[in-house]
């Protein structure tokens, strides 16, 4: 794996003082507070967090509990997703043998098809008997995969009678038939699909936790967090709920300028609208003022009308845009880091990059590539004899917030789960 | 860390068509059938296992519950190390936040301390405080450790009030005054050190498994066990029970060569003479026919007599001993692997050389040198596409072997514990 060789220093001091050092000095309590958490909320299955740093605040802007991109971790760790995964499913049941994966449905997309081959080889060497499906078209039970079959609410794929399920397929047409009410196990929750789930909720949960945290460990939680407001019965094509947005857009640039006033940060704010529910890089947009609303053309709201799946989008969500200003070795890179977990376990990560898109802008879309986080032994032992903005302490940082992303999505599945 | 870059091939077919195939083929049942086992026997918290590989079987020859070497392992897995010892303290309990390990009294082993300090750091960066102590002289009162204290059945060293503690100290001169009826866990329990713990008792368990885990998987359990039989009562310096000596020696001699006989193995049997309690490669001792037990010199006898911390020794295990037909690089080197683990968990290991001393001798001894096995994903994930003797496959092999061997401990303490 190539090593990442050199991350431009920070300029603001907020950084050390505030965030870093608290966190780093405090590690040992921090790692207790977290062991009692999972107890309560213990963790879904996996999950990825996508980060952003701006070097004076570090907070997630998406949980994702359908991860892919497994293909881009580093493949020297095997042995440590290995024994995360075997830990994760020993947490449901001991009994456990087959494990069946239910994939997207993207045939022609050769990455994602590399992830799910990883992941199931991974979940094949960690011990389980694993063979992967499509679901086919959840909308229409005709063309629902003919190799599935729910006979006495026991799903089977061909001759295969999973003990458990985990769902690679976020569910964004809604809980398929054939899956309802079956005796094995889904992981995660079949209600934590996007038809469910909104990010909304997760960011509510994530504040929740976020102030807990801070008030513990005496903090401004503002460093951990994405400030955002959410808009319901958006329709970007006949304008309806315009004044929604802008009413809120508002109130998020006033609240956002206050922080930067406070410490002193010179750059713009701006926004990130968001579909509520969803993944995969589509339906956002970025904002730099108000009158960015009203300006919206035709090419744009086309755009956010239409989800993954082409589901309308309803329901938005406007979240404080978090510049990146990260820097791996060429300038004119943009990276953000994406953290990955099973359960409570982190594994590692790499960083998301894109060479034409600038520090406010949206990273996951084509163009982008990937470099492993080399997690050797970081993200969950910073060293306090080493600089606060050093690798082995900021990916500490990371571990710590994409912990938290975790924790809130524990918040969610434990509150649908029946 | 340096790779290791050839193993010479294995001789004999039974190798191939018996142990490898067998275990490899069925690595799915093999996981299953471990899982099911740590319900039932919780494996102690960690733990390192001497193997020793023929070519035609390959076998523990010593399961030590208060492993040293940690330094010796790869240190680009410290992520795994971690992973492993937050798993098994979680299964203690939640609770847990700070951690005291009583070492050995070896000041003056530079190799020692630099285990307990990696062990030290690892338990610290897993998240939690952590702090080292000696015992002192457990037989003196007077000399045990004055920083360490029982306060109503509550133990602290200085100011340290510890959850749990782990012992690295074998407490071959028996459990001191000042840790009985604590309040505190002790890990692994009091009774598995080497003043109640026996070799015969261990191999005996560790028989009982291999015998179960042969019939499930067809195959002969010889191929993963060393043979042995016990003495006791035994004074190498008046010759008392050299009679039991000669009657088993003779015996086992008789078995091992039947075994020779039936897969064409040309190599002459021997056995090792051990202490029953004791570890450190002391009161060792290799006969390779029965002549040479009554031709025991002076130097030997006086050499038999003392075990570590000096005690007298009286009980002793006959063990087959198994060829170490492994190479690594250098052609005169003989070699044997050393398997680590946290609970069920392993971690990887490394290879204890020595070039003095040949295929049939204790490597344990001074001039010995180590080199990481690289485990990346090996020992808990063999691949059926390789050939039976790729890494792959013989490392997944030894962590099978270890784990029989973690298992046989495991019902140790299940049999010792209130």
């Amino acid at each position: 794996m190539e090593k990442i060789q050199s991350i431009a220093s920070y300029t603001k001091e907020i950084f050390d003082k505030n965030l870093h050092s608290q966190i780093v000095n405090k590690h040992l309590d921090v790692e207790a507070w977290f062991r009692k958490q999972w107890i309560k909320y213990p963790a879904p299955f996996y999950s990825s967090i996508d980060l952003r740093n701006s070097g004076y605040k570090i907070a997630p802007v998406d949980t994702n509990l359908f991860p892919a991109g497994f293909n881009n971790l580093d493949s020297g760790l095997d042995s440590l997703y290995l024994s995360a995964i075997q830990h994760a499913l020993e947490k449901q049941s001991i009994e456990i043998e087959r494990v069946l994966i239910i994939s997207e449905n993207h045939t022609r997309n050769k990455f994602y098809n590399e992830s799910i081959k990883k992941l199931e080889s991974l979940i094949n060497r960690a011990g389980f008997e694993t063979q992967t499906c499509m679901l086919g078209d959840v909308e229409n039970v005709n063309i629902i995969n003919k190799k599935l079959s729910n006979d006495k609410n026991v799903l089977s794929y061909k001759s295969f009678v999973p003990d458990i399920i985990i769902l690679n397929n976020d569910l964004s047409s809604g809980v398929p038939k054939i899956l309802k009410g079956i005796k094995q196990s889904v992981l995660p929750d079949l209600n934590l699909g996007w038809t469910n789930r909104s990010k909304t909720v997760h960011f509510k949960y994530y504040s929740d936790i976020v102030y807990n945290f801070s008030r513990v460990f005496d903090l401004d939680a503002w460093l951990l967090e994405p400030l955002f407001r959410n808009c319901g019965e958006i329709d970007f094509k006949t304008k309806q709920g315009e004044e929604c947005i802008i009413y809120h857009a508002s109130k998020l640039f006033e609240l956002i300028q206050e922080k930067y006033d406070k410490y002193e940060i010179e750059e713009e704010p701006y926004i990130m609208i968001k579909a509520d529910s969803g993944t995969y890089g589509m339906g956002i947009m970025k904002i730099s003022n108000i009158d960015d609303i009203v300006k919206i053309n035709r090419k744009q709201r086309t755009r956010m009308v239409k989800t993954k799946g082409g589901n309308l989008l309803d329901s938005v969500i406007l979240q404080e845009g978090i510049y990146s200003n990260e820097k791996l070795m060429l300038p004119n890179d943009v990276v953000e880091p994406v953290i990955y977990a099973f359960g409570s376990n982190l594994v590692g990560g790499f960083y998301r990059i894109h060479q034409d898109k600038n520090n406010s802008e949206n990273l996951n879309s084509p163009g982008m590539r990937f470099k492993p986080i080399p997690f050797s032994d970081v993200c969950i032992s910073p060293d306090n004899n080493q600089p606060i903005y050093a690798d082995v302490n900021k990916f500490y940082i990371y571990g710590v917030v994409a912990r938290l992303a975790i924790l809130a999505a524990a918040k969610e599945l434990y509150n649908v789960e029946i």
